[in-house]
């Protein structure tokens, strides 16, 4: 592999300072991106790298440690300076098993997986009739006819390019345990926040605390299986769920920086999440956006630039947002040397728009950028940009937010799923989405821009 | 359902027999064709019915036995008559537990499925270093080099239309543990046989009594990982395989007839099986051939046909044809009877060709058909038709055989997974192909049609 990286990362002629300016031009952008050869994507190589070298990784879980070793070791191989872990306290929660079977009308298994932080069944499970709902109001308005039932929770994500459904469905899954702990119910089954037709059941953060009733996600296939049978009349429902809350363990944001030549105090900071959901191996969330911000960034490793490119991949975000919150919180005092944040956590597709937020000049300071973005396939946006789980607390500060928007379509079929594995990773998506990067770091960080601060009315983010 | 299924066969309007010709006209066919109301698909219905409110059903499991009930009430409620069962002693092969990690060096759990027949493990499941094959040529010249190691068959299967892929892979997994217990191996994992890159692993038999290695397919997805880890270095696996061999037990070929009018001793005999995996609910395999056969017959319901249309839902299909062989052991001294034998085991697809194999006047007997076929979509083939695993026994016989032919392009992608379910259905693909087979049984059902009988030489088919 270390061959390979070098080869990619320093392509014209490592060990020699490299003669080529580092910004890459537009029409380099689009002869590069044309169809490429996987092997020479170096967002996919290493995205695919973490998700088959290291696999799952909850936070706190053995994967995770591995994954803080692979993340510095991979820094390091691609030549960026002070590589170090900053140390960040996560909470843990461990799956041990889930199985979840119709008992009748007609007894057949059921596709689940618990969400995060769900509390156990007894040993021998919860026996009970569903009580469907389609939505978070719905539950409020069952009175008593959920006592000692399972709830149900019926409510489809709708597909979009920019996976807004995500955003509608996700608050079931937050708040419908809890709407259904106060109606009495017994357990919560929840149609997978995911906008897929087939059997994997996507997992997700229910929230620590948030609820002691055993939770779990079906499939979107046997939801509506579900739904068909329970037109027929009551369904019963055997549900088992064996999962710790196992207190907190210590992992790390990792981070590793290409310093600034004319103003290193002065930092543009790219983001990812390093940890998974245990189920699959995190491909698309998030190793392919490890494998995004660490490409792009290491492509001015020889051609540095004004102002320091820091990388920094984010602790603990599936469980706790642990990491983002305390990267925020150890480094308040360096907000305003933070010329700009960027999160890169919505998969593997190709770009299609760039937005912005930040003090009132900051489009305008994008403007040199557009035509070049426009020629890569994401067009400057009006809309203020949104950034993100992990450098929500940053923006927060009033650290302007430049977005990459990728393409969503199909993320949320895999997300949270057993089958995002490197499989689901578009190389070509990759390659197109590290180019918008590698634009909007040359200009910012090679540029003495100003992108203002977010004003105090605009720090929480609005989708 | 019962009120669902009078609409569907009887649109005529039941009870009062039905005036309008049972045979129905290629423009009919395509304007029913075109973009259906799923829920007015009989096959569609009748197939989701089974998925659904019976579920997985291998032989000899107790969804095997509500699936004969299942298949006796639908034949009487679509009004067959002579709806018996017939008894067909079934071998058991019971899954209860499997699963697979890597140990090194990146541990991570694998999606596995234990092979229909494998033996299980030790308790403590099997360790061992993996040494991979890509055929089983290559497992022939193994030596000493798997000895006490996991023999991982690395095999693709190639997607094409008429599924022939299948056949040049499914002989690794009939074949492959045999001679992996003949080199001195450990267990076995296999590339799963199917078309898919993604992280459902795909059962299916390996043949009873054939090797006492515990085997498991994996995820086409993990043999995709298992080839890159093991470009790197040694691979150590652990594989847990619990199953039973449980002896035999009673199950049954499922047979309604719609008796005919002038020569009610010939007999045109539809064919699927209502067994099924137990991973998934055999929604294309094979609960989409039964809904096809027992829709196209109930067309002539009201409107009998000269000969008598015959549907057999076969038992134990997947784990041992116990039902094909035993229904042509059963019936030899009728074979003469029967004009015409069809097999639907092919999910779900539109049909794009009819295929025949019968005595040398068979193709210029459904001559008449041609264009009806051609308008429907599936032109007549000058090559000799194949059949199926279940009446592969009465062409043996001699019987002749028609194909109406489905595209297969996306059916191993779901073929004997935890995916297959109703989700996969296409009832416009279940629609056209009802049509056909409408078409072809009105012609030979309908009309002293002499199809002749197969040749000794062609009585074993080839694909």
């Amino acid at each position: 592999m270390a061959v390979a990286l070098a080869t990619l990362t320093f392509a014209c002629g490592a060990p020699a300072p490299c003669p080529r300016e580092a910004r890459p031009t537009a029409s380099e952008v689009h002869s590069h991106a044309a169809r490429p050869d996987p092997e020479r994507v170096l967002a996919y190589v290493l995205a695919r790298s973490l998700a088959d070298e290291v696999g799952p990784r909850l936070a706190g879980s053995e994967g995770d440690r591995r994954a803080v070793a692979w993340a510095t070791a991979k820094m390091q191989e691609l030549g960026f300076a002070n590589v170090h872990r900053e140390a960040v306290k996560v909470p843990v929660w461990t799956r041990v098993r889930e199985e979840a079977r119709v008992l009748s009308p007609a007894p057949q298994a059921l596709a689940v997986t618990a969400l995060g932080w769900s509390a156990p069944t007894p040993p021998g499970g919860v026996e009970a009739e569903i009580v469907e709902v389609s939505s978070l109001a719905d539950a409020d308005a069952l009175g008593d006819r959920a006592r000692g039932k399972i709830v149900f929770y019926n409510v489809p994500t709708l597909r979009a390019r920019d996976g807004h459904g995500y955003g509608q469905t996700v608050p079931v899954r937050f708040e419908g345990p809890t709407k259904a702990e106060r109606a009495g119910a017994a357990a919560v089954l929840l149609r997978s926040v995911g906008t897929d037709d087939g059997r994997f059941p996507h997992t997700g953060s229910m929230g620590r605390g948030t609820s002691r009733l055993p939770t779990a996600a079906v499939s979107n296939a046997d939801a509506d299986l579900l739904h068909r049978l329970g037109q027929r009349g009551a369904v019963r429902v055997k549900l088992v769920v064996d999962a710790r809350d196992d207190g907190e363990a210590e992992s790390a944001n990792v981070v590793g920086e290409i310093p600034g030549t004319a103003a290193p105090g002065e930092v543009v900071l790219l983001g990812a999440h390093l940890d998974s959901w245990d189920v699959g191996t995190g491909a698309v969330d998030d190793a392919a956006g490890c494998g995004l911000v660490l490409a792009a960034a290491s492509r001015f490793v020889r051609a540095p630039l004004r102002r320091t490119v820091r990388v920094v991949l984010f602790a603990a975000e599936e469980n706790s947002v642990s990491g983002g919150k305390e990267y925020a919180r150890a480094h308040a005092a360096e907000a305003d040397r933070l010329v700009m944040a960027l999160e890169m956590d919505h998969g593997t597709g190709a770009p299609y728009e760039t937005r912005v937020v930040g003090g009132p000049g900051a489009a305008r300071a994008l403007g040199p950028l557009a035509a070049a973005l426009a020629a890569a396939g994401a067009p400057l946006s009006a809309e203020a940009a949104f950034g993100g789980t992990d450098v929500g607390p940053l923006r927060a500060l009033g650290v302007p937010i430049v977005d990459v928007r990728q393409d969503a379509s199909t993320y949320f079929d895999v997300h949270h799923t057993a089958d995002d594995v490197p499989a689901r990773l578009d190389p070509e998506g990759l390659a197109k989405t590290t180019r918008v990067i590698e634009l909007v770091v040359a200009h910012v960080a090679g540029e003495p821009v100003d992108l203002g601060r977010v004003p105090e009315g605009e720090r929480k983010p609005r989708h």
